[in-house]
Parts: C-alpha cells; structure tokens; sequence
C-alpha cells in the first residue's frame, strides 16, 4: 500500500500514513488536537487546517469561502491525503500554543500475531491430525492372499512407519471395491493420535491418487456470530472464510437467556438445531469458495463458549446458570459430524476444544493454545473483554483464569450514549487542554452518534489525564467551558452539540458513565490481581499482555493503562490476536501438537470462582479509582500526573 | 443320576450304565457284539439275551414266545435296566464262541472340556470388561463447582483407581439430570481396555445402585444356526440360551450360495438384514428367559465364520469366493450394534471374533481363545470337522492353521445311505466277526433310515480291523456271507434288510461311499501333516486333540484313529468343547483377557493355503489308505492287525 509522509506545523512532527487517510486520522494518530466536534463530516466547520504545501483530495464545503481556498484553508476531516503534504495547524490564540508545550502519545493500539505455518514447521510443532496418503499396493496372488486390510495396514507398517492403524467399518466395507477400481492404487486418509503410542485411525479410502486434495475446517461459535475457515492441509493455508450470525439470537441475545429457552420443552433441541443450521450454512459457503467437495474435508474443529459448546453438542446447560454454576463436562471425546447433524462425509469426526468453567470457555482455552502462552516463560496475561471478561494468567509452569462480569461498559452498555463500534460511534477522542473544545473522531467519519467502548476509554483517559475529571471519576466543577455542566443532578461533558451530531439531543459523557467503566475495569483489574496473588505472585509481574476478541483490537493501550484497564508496561508487549477462538481451531487443525498439549493445559489451568474468593471484593474496591488507589502501580502514569502538576 | 451295573455272561464283563439304558447299547459300550439288524426297534428279533439275574423293563414283543420269556430270554433292545443285572449272550455256534476270543474296545468319546469360570478367577484371567460400579459422589458446592463429569471422572480415579477414562456424548448429555435424581447416588458402566494403558468408556450411568444388573450376550452365527447365550457379568452364569436357525438359510445352504447371492443387487443388505433379524430374534428370546431388560445389557460378543462374519457386518464377501480367496478384513474394530440394527441399548458395543482367511474364521479362532490352546505347552491339534474342516496346531509358542474341503461325507453326504445325525441314523456298530451279523443301533433306538457320519466311521473301522475290508476300502469279494454282494458292478455290505429297516430297500454300504470318507478323512490328516511339516515338525508329536462342532462330540475316538482320521494317541488326550464358537464368544464376553490376547494371536497364526503347499497333494494321496500308507504312523492299529493275523 502507498503510504504519504504528512508534516505537521508548528509541531514540526511527521507521520507517514496510508494513502487516501484523511488529514485529521493522521492528526490524532501523531496526538495533535485540532478541534472537530461532528465526527469527521464537514458538519462543523471547526477542523480548519492551511496545506502548505503538497496537495490534498477534498470535498467542496460551505465551511470554507473561496477566499479561505484560496489562502490554503481545508478542513481536516475532508482532506484526503494523495501525496506528501504539510500542514499547518492554525494557531489562533494562546490557547491553542500552549498545547504546543503539551506531551503528547500517539495512539497504540496492539500488533496483530497470527500463527505462522512455517515457522511452525520449524518448530517442529506440525504434527498434521489428519494426512493423506498415496499407496501402490501389492496385487494379491496364491502366494501373498493377505486379507484386504491387512494387506494395506501390512504395505504402512513396512512402507510409510505407519503403526497401531484401526481400519473403520465403513471404510473396510468399501475397501475390497476401491482398491481393485485403479488396479491397486489408493489414497488413505488417516487420523493420527493425539497421543503418539495410541491407534492411528483409516477413516477414508479413495482410488487413484487424490493426496493434493485434503482439507479441514475450523468453527468458532460465538454467541452473536459463527466464522469459519477451510484449511488446506497440505499448504497450511485458509482457503475459505466467513461469517454468519449465529440462528440462535432470534431465542435470546446473551448465554442466559438461551439457557432459559433451552430449558423449555424442545428448547434445546430447537437451539441445537438452529446452531447446526448456522455452521452447515458457513460450511457450506466456505467450501463452495474454495470450490472444494465435501468428502475432501476430513476434520472439522470447534470452539466455542461453555453454552455455545454444549448447545451445539445439545447438552443441557441448565446447571450452569444455577448455583454453583457446574457445566455438564469440560473434555469431550471426538464426536462424528453426522451424528451432529452436520453437512460433511459419514467419518469426519469433530474436535470441540475443553471447557475450563461454566463461564470460561473452549473459546478462551483455544485463544490460550493458539497464543502459545502456555509454553512460554514470560508471565503472561490473556484477556478476552466483552459483557463477560475472561482473563487467564500464566505461562510453562502454571495457568488460572476467571471469568469476571464486567458488564456491558465496553460494548457500550449502560452508558447514557454508549453504543456498539459501529458508523457513527466516536472511536477516537482529543480534548484541547485549555478551551476543552473535542476533537471527535467517528467510525466512518460521519456525524456522531454515540460513544463505543474504545472511544470511551481514550475520553476517559484523556480528561483523567488533563485533570478534567478526578480519580474518581467526578467532573472538575471549577473549568470555564460550556460543555461541563450538570444536568438532572448530574455532571456531564458534552461531546457533540446536537446541531454537529446525528441525534436530536447533545451527546454527553456523564458520571454515572464513568463510573460504569470504572467499574468495569475494576473488575478485571482486580480479577487479574486476585488470581495472580492466589499463586503468590504480583500484577506488576505481568510481562506480556495478550488482547483477544473484537474489543482488544480497538484499544488505546496507553489509554488503557491510564484507566487502570491494563498494567502498565511496554506497548510492544501487548499483542491482540483478533478471534482466538478460532484462531485456536485453525491451530488445532492443522497440528496434534495442539490437540496433545490441550488436555494437560485444561488440566493444569486452575479456575477461581472470584465471588468466592476473599480477596477479590477488597481488590475490586480499591480498584475503583482512577487508575488504581495504588498509584505506585502506575509509576509512569504518577510521574506525569506530578510532572503536569508542577507544570501547573 | 441313577446308575446300575450290568454283568455280561460269558464274557465276565461288568459296566456300569444310566438308569433306563437299554441292554443292546450296555452291550455295545461294553464292545459286546449282540446281533441286531433293525437298529433297536424290536423287529428283526435277534437281539435275544437270558437276563440271569435282576429285573429289566421291557415291552411286548411277539418275537419272544410265553416259553422264551420263562426261560429268562429278552431282546437286548427292549430290556430297559432298572437295577443291577446279570445278562447272559447265548453262545449257540462255534462262530459266536469265537468271538468271545477277539479282543474289543469299548466305544470312546471325547471328554467334553468347558472353561470354569472360578478357575479362571484363580489363574487371574477374569478381567471383565465391563463393569458397573456404584458411586455416592460429594454435591458440588461453591468451594467445590468442578463440571458434572469431572466430579465423576476424579471421583472414580481418587476412590476406584480408575485412570484414563472416556465420558461419550450420550453419557455427558444425561450426566446432569442422572446425577441429580438420587442424590449424586449413580451407577456407572465402565468398558476397560483391552490393552492395559489404553483408554477406559464410561458408556452408562444411572441413578442408584444398579450394580446387581450386569449382563453380557454371546452370539454364534453359523451358516445354519446362530446360537445366543445372556451372560450374568457378576456371577459369570448363563442365565439364558437358545438357538434359532439362521434366516438366510433361504437364500442358500452354503457359504458359496450366500456369497453369490450377496452379489445380487440389494442381496448384501438383504442377507445382512435377515441375519441380524434373526440375532435379535435370539436376543429378545434370552433376556425374557432371563427377566432381564435390554437396557441392562452391557455389550455383545460374536464368533462366526469369514462369510457370516462380513454378512453381519455388511461387508460383501464376493472376493471371499473368487482366486486368491481374499476376505475384506481379518480385524474389526468393535461397532455400535445399534449402528448394526440390533436391538440393544443405544452404547452397547459388538467384540467380534477376528479371522484369519477366507476359510478359517472367528468361530474357530474362537474356539483356540476359548480353549486356552494358545496359551499351553503341549502341541495341540483344534479339529472343526464339517463339510470344511478346519484345523488348527499349535502351542503357545506358534500357530498354524488350514481349512481342508473334506467333503460332505461326515455329515452323510455323498454317501448312499448317508444322513444327518437324526432319528434312524445308525450311529453305532459291530460286526461278528464270523457270521457278519451286524449290530445296528439307531439314534432313538428306532429302525434304520441310514447311516450318519460316526456310524460311517465306526463301520468302516471295524471292517477294516476285522479284515473284512481291506487297506483300499475294498471289501474281501470271499467271504461267506450274503452280506456283501456286488450289485450293479459296484461291490457293498447289506448293513438292514429291508425287511429290517424303515425304508423301502436294503440299506448298504458300498466301496464308493468308503472312498468318499477315505478322501475325507485323508484330507483332513494330510492337512496336519502339512501343517506340521511346514513348521517342521510331524503329525506324531501331536500330544492333544480338541475337536469342536456338533460331530466331534460323536466321533468314537479309537476307530477314529482306526481309519487314520485322527492320529493314535491316549484317548484321554482328546478332548471336546462343543460349540467353540459360542463358547469363545462367552469367555470374551467374560474377560478381557482373551480379548487382549486374541489379537497376539491372529497376528502369530500363520494360515496355510493347502492348494498352494506343494507337499500337500503328496501327503494327500498317501493318506488315501486305511489308514495310511505308512502304517508305523499307527503302531498300536499295526500291532492289534499283525496279531489278529497271527491268530488267523
């Protein structure tokens, strides 16, 4: 992709961007504030910029007189970048030049890994669960009248090291035919152990040699949305991909109230039908992207939350919502796709990832194996925010987790304007330290019509950090703006005026907001801490972050910190690996490495109910401050707080 | 029950006989010759005895007039022992005093040998491998929520020491509800590996204390019965047996008959379907005997022949018929039986036997699992003796085994007057050895129809060790008796007259039908020879014969011997087991012992394609003599014939 150098005056900093990004994303990536108050839609007016040189693709707007053309004005959000340019900020009152002397961070936000195929291999980790093999067998004769499974299990044994090989009933009932349809010529497909001294099983024959065709497939069931993945075994590769949303939202939005309809007489079998209906759908899709038949497939791997997992297995998960909260099995045996009522060949059988907990689920172990964490050194902490957060922490020698309820703060639940990341949704936010004018950022740069979580995170961190609002969370009731005002009893900030937004009322932040989203972090703060001081270890210990889920991807990592959502460290730390869970599918598709090491890590990983452990409420008062009532926990954060303090 | 002596006068001969025996079959046991044409029925009135002392039954017969009876005369064949007797054999020629002279043998059959049950606990073979186990599980609680199958699966390894246990879908999906019904009060079924480390099933679970219910069905499909027993897993008892006769007798008589048909488009599924009809016809039959319910059945074990073994399965056998003679399979991996058809509990998995070929199928493997051969130092001759027979030698140290085609003569077949074992049939002989007069008796004591394949054996013997027939099956064209007559060219012995017998002509044997058993037998010898010389050993090393299937049970063992169908040796040595099929079905039903071990032991038994072993023809036609050409094979016959001629 062509990326442009964009050279910001008076700041004398430069960022290099992508083209076609507008001049005002390049702005808030390099953290200079320029007031924009609609979102990013021309609406008002204020983002005014002069291009001093290069030039800029924009949109024709009233806000601007031909005479302001002229003299080189655009605005901001308008101006799409084609070719190196420079522009100047406008200084227009001591106001604005004060923000000069302001240290600033340019948003960061995770590196994205994804599991290398090679690097695997290198690894030796590739260990394929399923592989296809192309024999020339030995024609029978008077002498050599070896059964005809025997005389292929004989002809692996001696030619290819293949031991302990179980040959299924219905492939022996097809064997006799298909070997003597090319004259002896066949592929097998075998599915190796996951333990190396156990049965390889021959679940497919085939005549002539088809070994280039060998595919599997991984599902993630979220409780929203099902993705899947073709995976070429050979190449390693993702062949196909999609998405769909999961049937089961018509019967309940969260895991709790598909519980309770699963509980209705048939509600199961409905929910396990309408699941089902859902991957065969992607199935479907995906294979016919790849344009590859059915019977080619030969594994299909599964993760999913605890209910998902035990709907789509139709296992009733009645007993997970009661106290204390049990689920029906965390390892399931391999289960044939068929007998599930899934789309695929008679002897694809279906690895479904364990379960932790009730509420820490096969999603959360298959982000755990696909990270790697569990063989790692370093202290690590894997968490997957949403309503429910689960965090889990450890590394080689030791794993715990949890589930806390955050509640719906980062998905834009219970906040007044809180929305989900969707067009419209202030995702990233600026404030002029002086005039406390914004500069609103939205999701496709339209006016504003909310505030997502991520948004959410980098307001709150933003004032906290220029003092707008305390350690509390409370407004500054003293700043000389418009835009801090009480309401109802009730002190807000106003984001986006009603004639620069998409609504018909002013968009706030108000207090109660904030203190949703102090509590939410809270709770996994504190879960986090609690965990690790349940195996005598520190917070501050944590040496490598891992950001799972939709959330994680969007996050200002500094941000973050600043809240006390994260402990602080270095960025480059953090790493976001998008949807784990399937990721940890494609992973346990494509090696038995995986597969192998699961069971002992959902063996080893010990799981903290944190409403019953002691410590986890005095942890989660003490975090309901900003960051933290420890502000030693935050020593860069506390330098410079004390710094801008002295700075007055 | 009741026993008697009989006393024998003049020959000072006592035997000890069964209440209600008849004094013709005393005699016969004895070796006392008593002429009797008819075959017991009364008719041909020359079975006269003088009863000396005690009392028998007897009927009215106008063959004895007023006066005889006084004088103490009765048919041997009507006079039922009711108590100690003395019976004197009227000697009324020179010819019958001479007979007093010949030394006899007694009529030997084999022990019949079944596997005890508490031995085998004694000698720790009894591994069952299926279990029920009874558990009172601690509730969960907050301190203690681990997942429903988790709280089963750690509770069986801390308190039963059972490892590595596999909890299947069905079992987790009613887990839940189950464990809550009586309190965490449950009965669990555990299938145990067969190899130690391997992988135990927990394949039911119900609420309470079940573990009085444990049963097990054992299966043999033959060609023409298919037997069933329900097996009580805690006592080892059978406590139900029956036999029906297998539906596909239909569709052909003969494994080659079936196989054609299977061919047939829809004939495989048909033949399967009927065959599983009929199993389940026997499993209803068994578990009502018992007053069992399915559901208390816990797994199902089968033994049949190649052909029965893939009809059942669904496996076409048409490559069983055709050169090189190869079957699909010689291992099955154990299959759902509710996936077969049959109608048992939903988790109840089918153990069938494995074969070795085409030609020697699980029913006998079964039979050398069942016996122990396999395990004992003695080599060891196994004999299924049908119209294919198939042999098996061997000690623990190595296996051999060959099926012969020996024709249907020892079931009657091909044979004039040939017949199954049924009523009429003469099942026992003797000739005097001067007059020729034979001694017929018949299988329920009525006139003769024919002669079944012991009576063949026992005739033939008897005449060749009288000399009446010579080392060729040649009658001796100058002897003085009407008996034996040339008729149409071809030379034969009148065994009843027509006016004796219950056919509409004189019931012969002739120089063909004792070249039909010479083959037979020869076949079968020659058939060990080849066997032992290939793994260099010789047919006089044998130190125990096993013979199973119903005509082992009848086969008097010495003139077996005689006409060198069995090689000589200690009658004591040869044992018989019945239905070895049935019973190795029931042993492996019983312990996991002989399921881990029978797959050792197909691997080490080597099968022999006679067809294919040059020495065989050579051995064959050596064998085409009575009863051998090499007559110090049989050192004891050798001796008794050069004595006989010594006596002249």
């Amino acid at each position: 992709m062509t990326t442009h150098t964009v050279r910001f005056l008076p700041y004398k900093q430069e960022i290099k961007v992508n083209d076609g990004e507008t001049i005002i994303r390049a702005a808030m990536e390099s953290g200079i504030h320029i007031n924009a108050s609609c979102g990013g839609e021309g609406v008002c007016g204020k983002c005014r910029v002069i291009i001093e040189d290069g030039n800029v693709e924009e949109e024709i707007t009233e806000k601007l007189t031909r005479e302001d053309l002229e003299k080189g004005y655009r605005l901001a959000c308008k101006a799409v970048v084609r070719g190196d340019v420079t522009v100047r900020i406008p200084v227009e009152s001591k106001v604005d030049a004060s923000v000069l002397n302001m240290q600033r961070f340019s948003r960061q936000t995770a590196r994205i890994i994804q599991p290398d195929f090679e690097d695997l291999k290198e690894q030796g980790l590739f260990m394929p669960p399923v592989e296809k093999k192309y024999l020339e067998l030995p024609e029978p004769s008077a002498q050599n009248n070896l059964p005809d499974t025997a005389r292929l299990v004989n002809f692996l044994a001696l030619n290819h090291d293949e031991h302990r090989l179980v040959v299924s009933l219905p492939v022996i009932r097809k064997l006799p035919d298909i070997i003597r349809k090319e004259n002896f010529k066949v592929t097998v497909t075998i599915i190796r152990p996951v333990q190396k001294d156990r049965k390889s099983y021959i679940i497919q024959i085939e005549p002539g040699d088809t070994t280039n065709q060998n595919y599997a497939i991984a599902i993630d069931i979220g409780t929203t949305t099902i993705y899947g993945q073709l995976i070429d075994l050979i190449t390693g590769d993702v062949r196909g991909e999609t998405v769909e949303f999961n049937g089961q939202i018509s019967y309940g939005e969260d895991v709790i109230t598909r519980i309770v309809y699963a509980e209705k007489p048939g509600g199961l079998e409905k929910l396990h039908k309408v699941v089902v209906d859902t991957i065969n759908r992607v199935i479907r899709k995906i294979i016919k992207q790849a344009g590859v038949k059915k019977e080619q497939v030969s594994s299909l791997t599964v993760a999913g939350n605890t209910t998902m997992t035990q709907l789509f297995l139709k296992v009733n998960p009645k007993y997970i919502r009661r106290s204390p909260y049990v689920p029906a099995a965390t390892i399931y045996p391999p289960i044939r796709a068929v007998g599930l009522g899934l789309d695929l060949g008679k002897r694809v059988e279906v690895l479904v990832y364990p379960q932790i907990s009730s509420y820490v689920g096969g999603d959360i172990v298959a982000g755990v194996m696909g990270t790697g964490m569990y063989r790692n050194e370093e202290l690590t902490l894997f968490m997957d925010i949403g309503t429910n957060a689960e965090i889990v922490i450890g590394n080689k020698d030791w794993l715990a987790c949890a589930a806390c309820s955050a509640g719906p703060a980062f998905e834009g639940g219970g906040i007044q304007f809180g929305m989900r990341a969707s067009k419209g949704a202030v995702e990233d936010f600026s404030i002029n330290p002086r005039t406390f004018e914004p500069m609103n950022i939205t999701i496709g740069n339209t006016r504003a019509k909310g505030i997502c979580g991520s948004g959410l995170i980098i307001m709150v961190a933003t004032m906290f950090e220029l003092g707008i609002i305390d350690n509390q969370g409370k407004f500054n009731r003293d700043l000389d703006t418009k835009r801090i005002r009480e309401t109802n009893g009730i002190w807000e900030y106003v984001v986006a005026w009603e004639e620069d937004n998409g609504i018909d009322r002013d968009i706030v932040l108000n207090e109660i907001d904030i203190e949703n989203l102090i509590r939410a972090k809270g709770a996994i703060y504190s879960g986090c801490q609690t965990l690790l001081e349940e195996v005598g270890m520190d917070i501050q210990m944590v040496e490598r972050i891992i950001l799972a889920g939709g959330f994680g991807s969007y996050v200002d990592l500094k941000k973050a910190m600043t809240i006390g959502l994260l402990p602080e460290m270095d960025t480059d730390k953090i790493t976001f690996i998008g949807n784990s869970s399937l990721m940890g599918a494609k992973m346990s598709a494509l090696t038995n490495r995986i597969r192998s090491d699961v069971v002992e890590v959902t063996r080893k990983m010990t799981n903290f109910e944190l409403s019953e452990t002691p410590s986890y409420m005095d942890y989660y008062m003490a975090s309901l401050f900003l960051p933290h009532t420890d502000m030693n926990k935050f020593p860069k954060l506390k330098a410079r707080l004390e710094q801008r303090r002295a700075e007055g």
